[in-house]
This record gives C-alpha cells, sequence and structure tokens, in this order.
C-alpha cells in the first residue's frame, strides 16, 4: 500500500518528489493513445530507478522462453510487446555539465497525469552546480494523430546566466529489461540528421517490423540557439545552444513521428513521417493540445463514473477508464487489450481472455458498437491460428482452441496446466459473441462471422470430453478452471456447464441461420464441411448427458470431482502475515488447499445468472465466496455482481473496494511492472452490473441500483444501443436522463420506465431494491 | 535402433569406423571407476561429432534454472555434474601438421571395451599426407588407485621417415554442452609446467571445488625424444618430438592424477597428484594394467550373469552390469547413482529414486553388504536437508520430504507436478531400508539410522494426508505417482499404500528399539522430540482409516481417483508411428489417456508382494499392463518379475527384452546423451527377480526360476549374507553350487535345500515353477 499521491476527481497528482516510487509512478502517469504508449520516465536524464518503456500497439518479440522441461506442443516463443524508439528524450547541459535528474537538488516538484484532457505534465524546480532552474513539460499521444507524440517544454533560469544546451534526441538503441537472453529485439536500419527531420529507422529481428521516428523540434523563446543537427548509430540528436540570462525562460516544442509497418508499406514510412510532421509543426502545440483536450472530452462523454463524497473513489474508477481507454481504442481489429498495456513489460501488449470477460462489457457500454466489435473480429481473424493450434494438441476436423496468450493468433505460454488445459477461454470467446449479440441486439456479427468461430469452438468442446463408462455421462478430465489454483482437474463445473452452454448456443444460431437464410446456410456448411445432422446430434448427446458435479448435501454446483475432499477452512482463517498465498505458500500447499484464486463456479454464475434460480446462486456464493482469496485482481468484481444481485451490499462494496484503487494504491506491491489493465474493466462492471445492477433482459435495459453506505451518490453515462443514458442515484433518488437516441424504456428494479429522448425522469430511491 | 557393433560375450566391439555414431559409441565405451569417468572420446583431435565428457563424482555445479514461470519453493538451480579436466588428449603432429581423426583417410578401425578386464582399446590406420600409420591405445581409469587415469599409446609410421611431433596435454578450458546460459563453470586456479609433472588447476564458480590435474608421460620407445614443456591459461603441454624411420614405433604412457577438494584439503592437492604419479610411474604400465585386471575379476566373481545360446542378451547382461559397477563403486558414502552416470551430461550424476528402487537390489546381490550402506546412509547424511526442503514446503515438526533429484541433500528439480507432487519417492526411500534389512538380515542399520529417516518420513505422510469429510477417510490430494503420465492426482493408490506401510514400519521398528534398547529408544524421543504416544496413536488412525481407490466390479486397485472416466484402450491399440506417445502426443492428451509411463499399482504390488495374494497381482497385472506403454526405462523390469511371478514366461521375456539391450542397440535413439545407468539394476533384478524367480521369505534365500525358450540357459553368482551362491539354470535341471560361506538352505521352487560349504547340488528342473 502506498499513499504518497494527491486526491482528485479528474487529476493523478503527485507533489513533491518521490525517487524511491519512481518505477511506480512511471506506471501510474503512463499515457497511450490505443496505438502508442509511453511510461511517465522523465524526459531528462535520469540515473535513477527507472524502467524504461515506449510501446507500439501490435510491434511484438517472439523472445524464445525459457522452461527447463519442455513438453510436446509448447510454443516456441513468447510474444512481447517490446520497449520501442525512446522519443521524449531532451537532455540538458548546462554550464557544461549534464543535468541527471537524480543528481540535482530538486526543490519544488509537482507531476499531474489530466485524465479529462489526456495530458502528462510536470513542474521541477531544482538546484545544480551553476544556479537554480524551473522545468515545466507537457506531453501526450496524441489521440487524434494516432503516430504523433507531442512534448511542450520550458525551462527557467531563476539566477544563471550563460550557456544551456539542449539535446533533443531520438535513441533507438533500446531493451527490455524482461529479455529472456538479455537479447536486443531491435537492429538498426539507419539513421540521419541532414534532412529536414532528423530520424532514426530500426527493425525488429525474427517479426521484421520495421519503424521509422523523425522529429521536429520548433524554438519558441526569443533568445534563437544555435541549432546542430548530429546522428550516430541508432541515435538522432538536435542540439540547441542558448544564452541566456538569469530570469530568462527557453521554450520549445518537440514532435515526434513514429511510423511503421504495422501501418504502412515500409517504403512509404519515411514520407508518411514527414507529412505527421509537417502538420503537426503546422498545427503547432496550442492547436494540437486543444485537439487532444476535444477528443478526450468526447470519450468522456460517453462512459464517465462520478461518485460523489469519496473523492478517492471517484479518482479510482476515472483512472481505471482512462488507462483503459489509453490502451484501447477500438480502431484497429488487429489490436487486442494487454493485461498491462502499454505501462510495462510483463505480459505486455498479449492477449488473454480477459478482453471477453471483462473488457467487452466495458467497450459494449461505453463506446461505439464497432470497437466492441472490432474485439470480436480479432478472434474471428485469428480462427485459423487457434484451429492450427488444435491440431497440435491433437484435435481434428477443424476443431478450435483459442490460445491462453497471443499476440498473432498463436499460443504464446507454455505452462502445460494452463497453455494445454486453462480450455474455459474456448468458452469466454464463445460467451462474448453471445454477450455482444445480447447487448447491441445486433445479430449480424454473429451470424455472418461468430458462427464460424462457434462451430470450431464447439468441435472442440464434443472431441474434449469423453464417455465415462463409469459415470455413464460425458466427463471433461484434465482442465483448469479460471480458479488457476487448482491444476489438471476433472469436471470443473464451470468449463463443462460453459461447454454445454456453447453447444446449445451454437446449435440456436444455425437454426436461425437455417431458417432465415437458407443460402448462406449451406455455404456455411459446405466451407465448413459441417455435417448438419450428425455434429448436431452429437452436440445434443453431449449437452443431454454431460456430467456435473454437485453436492446434494449442500446442494451446490461443485467445483470439480473431489473438491469436497479437501478441508473446507474459510479463508479469513489465513493469518494476514501469510497474504498473498502465492507468494508465502508452496504451489502444492495451495493446489490442495480449498482456496480459490478466482470466481471458478461464481464466474459461471455470473455469466449465466438468468439460467439460476437466486436461491441456487446464494447457496453457491456463500459456499464459495469465503474460499476465495481473490489473488486474482479479475477476481472481486464477479463477486461485487453477484453479492449486488444477492442485495448484500456491505459485500457487495467490500469486493469493489479491492480493485477500485489497486494500481494507484499499489495494493499488490507491483504497480511498478505496469497497470493492471484489463482488470480495469472489472472495476467498471463493478459500478456498472454490481451498484447499478444493469442487466440487459430480453432485450431490455435494466437497472436495480444501490448507493454504496459511504458514499453520497453515484452516477454513470452508458451506451445502449442507439441511446447514451444516464444515471444518478443518490441517497433519496435516481434521476434517469435520456442524453441521446430515441425514448427508451428501462426496467428500473424490475418496473418498466420510459424516458422521452432528451429529457430525465426522477424516481424515488426507497422503492428500489427488495432482494 | 542401431547394429553396428559386434557381439561378443565380453567385450564391446566396434570394428570398422562409424563416425556416424560417433556419440552413441563415445557414451558406450564410456570407463570409469566409481570416482571418475570419461566418455570414449578421442584422445587426438577429432573435429567430427562429439560430446567431451570427463566427470568427477561428487564435484557439481548449481546452473542457474531456466523456468518460465517460477512457483513459491522452487530450487534455484539444478545442479550438474560437469564436465572437468580433459586428461585423455594427446596430439599428433607429423610432417608439421596435426592429425585430425576426423579429416583423415582411416584404414582399419577397431575399437574395443573389455568389460571383463575394464579397459577401452583401439587400434587404427589411417592415411594423412604425410603417409600411412598405425595407434595403438589402451585407457582406463584405475579401479584401485581411484584418482588415476593411464593411457598407454603406440603410434607407428609404416611407410614415413621425417618427425613426427607428440603433444600430451591437460586442459581445463572445457564446458558444458548443456550449461543453461552457455556459462563456463570452471575458473582457473594456475598451471604450471617448470615443476616434475606439468599441472592445470581450477575450481568451480559458486560451489568451490578445487581440482589440481597433473600428468606424468614415460617415453618407452627406443627412439629418446627430445621433450619440452610449456603452458598455457588453463593448459599444460608436454611436447615430444621423434625423428622416426618408415617401421618405426612410438611408445608412451601417459599417466594423469586428478586430486579435488572432494577428498583432500585444497593445499594438499599438489603433493597428493605428485605422489600418485610418481607411485604409477614407478610401478609402470603393465602392473597397473596388472591390477585393473584383477580388481575386475573379484567385481565378476560376485556379480557374473552368464546366458547360454543368446550372444547379444549375454553381452547385453554384462553390459548393464559393467557400466553399473563403473558408475557406483560403494567406497564413498557421499556418492550415488546418477541416472546416466559418467556418461553424459543430462541428469548427470544426480540421485533419483531410482537408487533405492532399481539399483540397491543390484548392489545388495553383487556386492559386499557395506556398499548398499553407503547407499543407505547417503540418505540418513542429508536428512537434515531433507527436513528443511518440507519445511520450504510448510511441512513442520521434523517431517522430512526427500529430493526428486539432488546433488547435496537440496532439491534440484522445478516442475511442481515433480518436485512437490512426486511424493512416493519418500516411500521407496523407507523402503530401501526394509529391503536392506530383509535382505541383509541385519538390524544394525534400521535401529541406529534408518529409525530418525523411517520418522521423518512418517511425519511428513501424517501431515500430507488430510481428514475427507465426504469420504469418512484419510486422503491424500494432489500427488503424482510413479506413473508420471499422470499428474496431480487424488490419492493414487500406490503412495497411500507405500504412506501407510511406512507407518506401520516405523511403529515396528520403534517398537522393537523399545523393547530391545530402552535407552537408546529414550535418546531417540528426546533427539527427535518425538511424542511416542501422541505421534503413534495419530499414525494409527492413519493406517486404519486411510482410503484406497478400489473398482469393485473388476475387484483391483485404481491407480487414482477417477482412473475409470478415463476411456480404457489398450496400448496395443497406439498406432506404430506414434510411439513414444511422449514425443508424438501433446502433453494434455497423455495426461487424458489411460496410458501409463511406468509401473504405478503394479509397482506396489512388487515392492508388496507378500501382503497380497497372486490373484489379486494377477487382476491387477492383466488389467493395468496392458495400458502400460513403459516409456520409462524403469518400467519392464517390474512387469518381467510379476510374469514371472504369475507364470506369464513370455510376457516376463518380453519384458526383459525391453530394457536388456537398451543402449547398445540405441532403442530410443538418445544413447548419444549417456547411458541409462540407473535402469540397468532393473535388467539385473529381470534376471535375477524374474527369470531367477529370487525373493528372500521368513529370511530364507528362495529361488523360483525357468529358463526363456530363447535361451539354452543361465546362470548367476549371488551374494546373500555370509555366502556367494550360483545357480545354473538349464532346460533340464537346476545347478546350485555353494561357492564361499557356511552351509545354506535355500528354497527351490518353495522346497528347502540344502547346499553344504563350497558343495553342489543338482535339482531337476521339471519340477519346478507351478504357477
Amino acid at each position: 500500500m502506498k499513499d504518497y499521491l494527491t486526491k482528485d476527481s479528474w487529476k493523478i497528482i503527485e507533489e513533491g518528489y518521490h525517487p524511491e516510487h519512481n518505477k511506480v509512478t512511471e506506471s501510474i502517469f503512463s499515457i497511450g493513445n490505443g496505438s502508442m504508449g509511453q511510461r511517465a520516465n522523465f524526459e531528462e536524464c535520469y540515473t535513477g530507478e527507472t524502467m524504461q518503456g515506449s510501446y507500439l500497439a501490435g510491434i511484438y518479440y517472439p523472445d524464445k522462453t525459457r522452461v527447463g522441461w519442455w513438453k510436446n506442443g509448447y510454443p516456441e516463443y513468447f510474444a512481447k510487446v517490446i520497449n520501442s524508439l525512446n522519443w521524449i528524450g531532451i537532455d540538458l547541459i548546462i554550464g557544461g555539465e549534464k543535468v541527471d535528474l537524480h543528481q540535482v537538488e530538486i526543490l519544488d516538484f509537482y507531476r499531474c497525469l489530466d485524465m479529462q484532457k489526456g495530458l502528462l505534465s510536470k513542474k521541477l524546480k531544482f538546484n545544480c552546480a551553476a544556479g537554480s532552474f524551473t522545468i515545466e513539460s507537457t506531453r501526450f499521444c496524441s489521440w487524434t494523430t494516432k503516430e504523433l507524440g507531442v512534448i511542450s517544454y520550458q525551462l527557467t533560469s531563476e539566477d544563471y546566466a550563460g550557456e544551456i544546451k539542449i539535446c533533443n534526441y531520438l535513441d533507438f538503441d533500446v531493451r527490455n529489461q524482461d529479455s529472456n537472453y538479455d537479447e536486443q529485439f531491435w537492429k538498426t536500419e539507419g539513421e540521419d540528421s541532414e534532412g529536414l527531420y532528423p530520424y532514426v529507422a530500426a527493425s525488429t529481428k525474427k517479426t521484421g517490423f520495421y519503424v521509422h521516428g523523425a522529429m521536429a523540434v520548433s524554438y519558441d523563446s526569443e533568445a534563437t540557439p544555435v541549432v546542430e543537427k548530429e546522428h550516430s548509430r541508432m541515435q538522432a540528436r538536435e542540439w540547441s545552444t542558448y544564452k541566456v540570462q538569469a530570469g530568462e525562460t527557453i521554450r520549445f516544442t518537440k514532435y515526434a513521428a513514429i511510423t511503421s509497418t504495422f501501418n504502412h508499406a515500409q517504403e512509404a514510412l519515411p514520407a508518411k513521417a514527414d507529412e505527421i510532421l509537417a502538420a503537426a509543426t503546422d498545427k503547432g502545440y496550442t492547436s494540437l493540445e486543444q485537439e487532444q483536450i476535444e477528443a478526450w472530452s468526447k470519450i468522456w462523454e460517453q462512459g464517465d463514473i462520478t461518485i460523489k463524497g469519496d473523492i478517492a473513489a471517484q479518482q479510482g474508477i476515472r483512472f481505471n477508464i482512462f488507462q483503459l481507454k489509453q490502451t484501447y481504442s477500438g480502431h484497429d481489429s488487429r489490436l487486442n487489450i494487454g493485461p498491462k498495456g502499454f505501462t510495462g513489460e510483463k505480459y505486455g501488449g498479449v492477449t488473454y481472455w480477459d478482453t471477453e470477460a471483462y473488457c467487452i462489457p466495458f467497450y459494449l457500454g461505453t463506446a461505439q458498437e464497432e470497437i466492441s466489435y472490432n474485439l470480436l473480429k480479432y478472434r474471428y481473424d485469428q480462427l485459423d491460428k487457434a484451429i492450427e493450434n488444435a491440431a497440435k494438441l491433437g484435435f481434428k476436423d477443424g476443431a478450435a482452441l483459442y490460445p491462453m496468450v497471443t499476440m498473432n493468433g498463436e499460443e504464446c505460454h507454455n505452462e502445460w496446466e494452463i497453455t494445454f488445459e486453462e480450455i474455459h477461454r474456448n468458452g469466454a470467446i464463445a460467451y462474448a459473441i453471445y454477450d455482444y449479440t445480447r447487448y447491441t441486439g445486433s445479430k449480424s456479427y454473429v451470424l455472418k462471422y461468430g458462427v464460424e468461430v462457434l462451430i470450431a469452438i464447439s468441435r472442440f468442446w464434443s472431441q474434449r470430453v469423453n464417455w465415462s463408462e463409469a459415470k455413464q455421462a460425458y466427463v471433461m478430465l484434465g482442465v483448469t478452471g479460471p480458479n488457476e489454483y487448482e491444476n489438471n482437474v476433472n469436471n470443473n463445473w464451470y468449463t463443462n456447464y460453459i461447454a454445454t452452454w456453447c453447444l446449445r448456443y451454437t446449435i440456436e444460431i444455425l437454426r436461425e441461420i437455417k431458417e432465415s437464410d437458407a443460402d448462406h446456410y449451406s455455404k456455411l456448411l459446405a466451407k465448413l464441411s459441417f455435417d448438419e445432422n450428425a455434429e448436431q446430434e452429437q452436440w445434443q448427446d453431449i449437452i443431454s448427458k454431460m456430467y456435473y458435479p454437485f453436492d446434494a448435501e449442500r446442494n451446490v454446483f461443485l467445483q470439480q470431482d473431489g473438491f469436497l475432499d479437501k478441508e473446507l477452512i474459510p479463508a479469513a482463517e489465513i493469518p494476514a502475515d501469510e497474504y498473498p498465498i502465492h507468494q508465502n505458500w508452496s504451489w502444492d500447499r495451495i493446489l490442495r488447499s480449498c482456496f480459490i484464486k478466482q470466481a471458478d463456479v461464481l464466474q459461471g454464475l455470473y455469466f449465466f445468472s438468468d439460467q439460476f434460480d437466486i436461491e441456487t446462486i446464494k447457496r453457491n456464493f456463500y459456499f464459495y465466496e469465503p474460499l476465495t482469496v481473490h489473488e486474482s485482481s479479475l477476481s472481486p468484481c464477479v463477486h461485487a455482481i453477484l453479492a449486488a444481485k444477492l442485495g448484500d451490499r456491505a459485500k457487495a462494496y467490500e469486493m469493489y473496494l479491492r480493485t477500485a484503487r489497486l494500481d494507484l494504491d499499489d495494493y499488490n506491491n507491483d504497480t511498478k511492472d505496469g497497470l493492471h489493465i484489463t482488470s480495469m474493466g472489472g472495476t467498471w462492471m463493478s459500478v456498472i452490473k454490481g451498484f447499478g445492477g444493469m442487466e440487459v433482459k430480453n432485450g431490455q435495459l435494466a437497472f436495480d441500483p444501490f448507493t454504496p453506505e459511504e458514499w453520497a451518490g453515484f452516477g454513470f453515462t452508458l451506451r445502449y444501443r442507439e441511446n447514451i443514458v444516464r444515471l444518478d442515484i443518490s441517497e433519496s433518488e435516481i434521476l434517469l436522463e435520456n442524453i441521446l437516441g430515441p425514448d427508451i424504456t428501462v426496467l428500473l428494479s424490475n418496473e418498466p420506465v420510459t424516458v422521452l429522448s432528451g429529457s430525465t425522469i426522477v424516481t424515488a430511491q426507497a422503492a428500489l431494491k427488495t432482494v
């Protein structure tokens, strides 16, 4: 736990200098625009603790993995989004000496991430041998020009008169700290400083991405500097030399354009970068900043959450929304949401099932439909790879196993218990299609693309189960459920359930296509060599004869076979100093214990809550929740939502607290490695689906809201199909505003309420929430 | 499968040059004396495919392990017996050019490992630019002087007249091919060529073993060479320059003494090496060779197996015995038997449960009692580390978990499913104490030392089980049995059974000590803080309420919970091109399948065959054997023994064939990495316990022999307590000779037969084997 940041409703503020937390701060104050991202490294030389991080979406390196004991079917590499061109670098040479912010005396220090505007700025005053100086800088990754980074910079000499040399530079001689073999992932493709815009170019080894970074510097100060340019291997520098007087301020703007073959043909890169720089310098800093502020204003308009009477909570939830939006803007279906986004190296940029289970609901609720559509399309586009992946494991006939971790559709992970066994990810990918379709009401995706994914996944399930003579039922052996504190279990209830659900949904979609579009249907059968009778009959057989572990005594679903052989001890009895258990207990002790890392049976009851009565959910919740240690950042949100559904408001709020300021307060002492981006989707869900009680019931948007006791009230803006609505909940009343779109009828605590286009209705809060 | 070696009853012979198999040959022709070992690398320069291997027992390096996903409790390193000083090197410079055996034209080639004598020799004729030459060399690691290696060398010029320079050298600038980070494990400690004996010294990084290698060369040829010595970093060289005539032969002997801090104080190393060299040069080659032959003759006297009418089988079984004896001579209780002995890097030199389960019976039957005693003592001496290892995993109060892989008692392995879960190794370590005591009739070890090991292991079991409310029994969750094609299973029958057996045996031994030596008993309780009532009551409770999975329908023990949920398909139905499945199937497919890597339930029925009736063994054997793929070299022997017991002679012989020539014929295409040393104990057991039907029944040696149809007969020499006996079985009769020791009464097919000291009795074979 750390508490050095100032609470503010829109800003993350560091007041005073905290070098001891520098790597944490670098993560928290990260900026990004969905295409590029940058940790909050200092522009200036800094020899203290730091992790340099500048990332380009989609540009990765297949780092050879280190595994002592290789198993057949393991992937050869782990895809890493790699530390890329350092475009922020600005060196200050004052009186002949380079300023090292780690060595100078810091007098005042202020750093601010303005989430409303998408700007990172700092102001600091320092003493060095030459005298006293003040720096003010602001930077951003442009939301409107995705390949552009901008820094406004000013340096004031308080009392020094003499020479100041400024070096704006580009540096491609960078490394990843997590490189498995200390290898540099980039190789030089040349650099130059002769032309208008100095540049460096490099390409990734193995994957061959080619990146061209160029810069322009506009000098705004009255004293015009002497400018010299130069370059050396992987670097380009623009020097500006000033003679300053005490009290004088140097001002300039650095523009960096980074173009890559992820977006353009190789030969077009220099011209494209030059074009971006020409346009940017033409507009100038003030216009660009204004564009940035406007772009962020639009984002907030359709996805803000307000919390009254709890500034820490307000700051926390906006931070979650802001960082998720920075990570994935949805403009490119080749991209996805890495668990650490652009804020660190670990898991950097690769795709997990987090996207489907925890992030798609966020994008559905806060952005235009095409963004979630693109996330689904990403999986469709990787279907061939998923089929190859399944084939490597011995599956056939078009069965698909999506990878646990991937950059381009290929599996990257190699712990067998996860890579080969955590197959429930296939279920979440199918579920996301259903979720999207239910939320948007739009069937075009599932009918056109989704159905192919569903069939391939259904084929996987049908091969992955086997008939148990002993049980006279289909069983699914050797799996790992969402609860990764169990490995290689038989009949994980969640996995078995989502598998048959998937078979049922696929059959339903197929019937719908057959009835609505015979031509498309017959083309589909032909394309996939789908034997409609034999395959569906087999699926039906599995659906009707699947085995689900169950405890008749407690009337609860069993997480897996044999779960009741464990000693059932409440997690509350674990001594405080043994948390987190994954850092304090041996793996075998964890596996043998009853303790659950993240929702497993409850994940299923959350996904499919309409298929179970409230008493069933309640029994299972109060059986499993006490056994759950929530050592995945993805766990509490599901519990918050279910607890809210059960009317257990205190538990819902308790669960919410576990995610809301996870990174801001560095709860798990790992924020230095980067932010927990995907779990931020879960935090959003805790508010909207938990406190807001949001569901889609038979195509109707429904709320069943309550205000946690600790808050004076809260509100949120939500996209739903053609509408943008806003709900404001206080202790006494609920305001429901239909901001955009046609008249809408919403269920408020199961009562239909119609809100006319552009108008607001008010309901008394007391009448609500009766579970 | 390879078939390029000549069959011979006592020798392994390569006739003709097979560079394509060179690495295989290097493994097979390895020599060793229990303290040092040497792959059959050429003395001469050879730039073809080779793995240089010179190993010193007990000298290891803790190579940092590569594991992508670290788990709490994993060891930091994997101990490797490392490639050490190259002491065999002899360069030939003829007419100014260095002879590279890979480049010259080989005319004749003969290589021979004489197993009777413990000598490796080669004779080869080659053409190079200068002319035609013949090399004859013989080398051995001295059995009587464990730190001495000797090479007798002669070079004949067939048609060349001119200068020949010979360079005898020592080279410590060596590496392991399997170094995880391409690191060199040795650092130089100096070298010199000024004194009488040129030397090089080096020490291991991290572990700090210091090794001093010195050499002496005696020149025996008529033409006295000009001798010059020199040294450079990590190398020492002695040059001898000759002027030869056509037909002239150069002869010399190279002696190398390698002393280390494993055996001596660091400051004593040079003097000790010099002393060895002085004594060796004094004796001269012929005497040393004679000593070697005599030493091996004594070894064979007490452990030979003869097979009539099958030269391949004869060669195979002697090869197994020879290599096991070379690997472990039993003179030092700090040493143990590495799965690859001194013949390769993989698993090199580290200790597995192989020792207890497969090798101790061999040493009990073929060597004096103290050798097996030392193998037991090795574990006793590492008991503290085993207690530490258990503590790391969360066990307490003196519970011990012996490591799965170790050099010095610390765990080296890091696959969680093996490291943390394959705990049955504890059972085998306890069983070996019982086995030793039963075979030798000597209780001194178990009463004095073994009991402490037994208590610590029993404490482990008592903490490792937990009470299942659901089953109302003790269960053991999350284990891996001997069958490593299952991971993280619950209630592995073998592990549950050996655990309670261990508790029973410990209680029995404790009672015996209490009754026989009250003083020792009370000291033991005090030393171990053993609460005799509480702990033993708990153990009794576990013994009486342990759960054993069982199938009532088939009346067989179940390998683990849920085994019958699998599809039970005979291994015979696996297509031939999918073998071995561990190379062709994904891990999850293997785990989900019913296929068994090595005996599991059957391992238990073998260990405890006196506790089950023959019908129980039969039912289980014919249920499990068809499901077993024997992809561990340790599997077939157990099946051979049980099949013989069941009277299934064809199956017993089939199983024997799977191990007997595993390395000689390179059955698994991996002999190039080294030999399967520990499985050689299993091969021996297949003959003695399988075909010989050897058991100890109530303290009496018993045989129930038969001759496989493919053989004309077989015989073996066996140590049993004070006796050395020999059994010769032919189709018609059995000769039982009491070679050494007092009169002995032996059960021959359950009939007591007394053989007077020094005499032989003959029994008709027809009367035997009636199961």
